[in-house]
């Protein structure tokens, strides 16, 4: 069997979201049932980071196990060709037969962007941001972040469905704001993400940007472990996945690698 | 009465063009259902230059008039508040009482977005260009479009439906064609345009771009005056109306002028 590593980019607009889902569009459901006649495959596959409805992606990554020869690249552009506008396999590569685009994730970096300005976003922005038309002080909230950075229990900044991942210890090895005229960007990069956790942090941050939390409440905030404590959590669509990181020597070491694209 | 002058952007994908046609989603038909009930007027708007189904603009230009006095800011936000995402207005002015977006215009800016790649465009430009995946040889072009630089009968490059306009004759002040990796953008500045002269221009120099055509068939085909002689239409998706140039000195020499937005 060959295991094969997808790297993708999607528009969640129209998805509700990653996970396949009967009877809805979902951008799993989408890759299955193209990449599963060309491979000759009942095609599973496993995922870096779930994403909800709503939330992009440029950076995805995905595996499955196939027995079909098809060289990488044709089934790449024979998927490309099948898939819509909106969602394109950037890469393929062979990848070693233990690989999994889930448990063999070192990192993973999301961008949140906002649109602040009193005026909507323009056509090509607005399926990408949140359009934030209060005012909006970015200094504290840079402020805010640098409590955030680091390893930390971020049970206040999860939201449980039901049932809460069992530790909720992550690292945040990056938290940056960076505003450009009417953008703000928040990324975001971190070992492992709960449910919601780089929404509700966004959210928590535009709490402080307007003034209804100091900088300084956060240490607070984090202590409390209940999401209560912090802001809300912020809209789905200025969500994007960029990138996921692995160990590359490792995760190809048995496969061969796949003719890359830009 | 007093003459109000929008700057529009908006998304052509989901509009039968500009002009207003009964039970069919326009940007004229939306404009006018938005601006109508807030100024108390039946709306008549005169456009620069009218866009096909699926083309957009960034910078389309169109005015009415009015009894209302209505703070020409308010007007714009309040407008944008019911337009959906994808109509903006950027701006509002008043102009002179005899100012016309159509007949005042000096200079149209049109650009057209190739995407030259076998692979497909990546979702977030997917909508806004047209995706060349044969192999594009640009300088060839870039030749080509000298001969269509300058006062010329542009009679090969009209699509006639019906009508065709008075006069032929165009004076095409730039026609720049760049490359930036897969991006491939041709600009086109004038001071009129026949129907569909800036897409039968652009499928044109493709024809050249793939070496159909030579750069110096380009005198021939404009000596033809028959749109046979031309190439085919380039799709309504990859142009974009860009600005139009006004003699702004006396475009608001009678207008008190409204607050300008970035």
């Amino acid at each position: 069997m060959r295991n094969l590593r997808l790297l993708i980019a999607y528009d969640g607009s129209r998805y509700h979201g990653w996970q396949h889902q009967p009877g809805l569009p979902t951008v799993e459901g989408r890759l299955v049932e193209v990449l599963s006649p060309i491979t000759q495959t009942r095609v599973a596959l496993t995922v870096a980071g779930r994403t909800d409805a709503g939330v992009h992606a440029r950076g995805q990554v995905a595996n499955f196990r196939t027995a079909s020869d098809i060289d990488a690249e044709r089934l790449r552009r024979a998927a490309n060709s099948r898939l819509g506008a909106d969602i394109l396999v950037r890469r393929i590569d062979e990848v070693a037969e233990a690989f999994s685009a889930r448990f063999d994730a070192l990192a993973k970096h999301y961008r949140y962007t906002l649109w602040a300005d009193a005026d909507k976003p323009p056509y090509w922005e607005a399926p990408y941001c949140f359009h934030w038309y209060r005012p909006l002080d970015v200094e504290p909230m840079a402020r805010a972040a640098r409590h955030l950075v680091g390893e930390r229990d971020f049970k206040s900044f999860e939201t449980t469905s039901g049932q809460p991942r069992q530790s909720s210890i992550c690292n945040v090895t990056r938290l940056d704001l960076g505003r450009d005229a009417e953008h703000v960007r928040v990324d975001v990069e971190g070992n492992r993400f709960l449910y919601n956790m780089v929404r509700n942090l966004v959210g928590t941050l535009l709490e402080v940007g307007r003034g209804r939390l100091a900088p300084d409440d956060v240490p607070r905030i984090l202590d409390a472990r209940e999401r209560a404590a912090a802001g809300p959590t912020a809209p789905a669509q200025g969500l994007t996945m960029m990138r996921v990181d692995y160990d590359e020597a490792r995760a190809v070491q048995e496969g061969r690698s796949g003719p890359s694209q830009p």
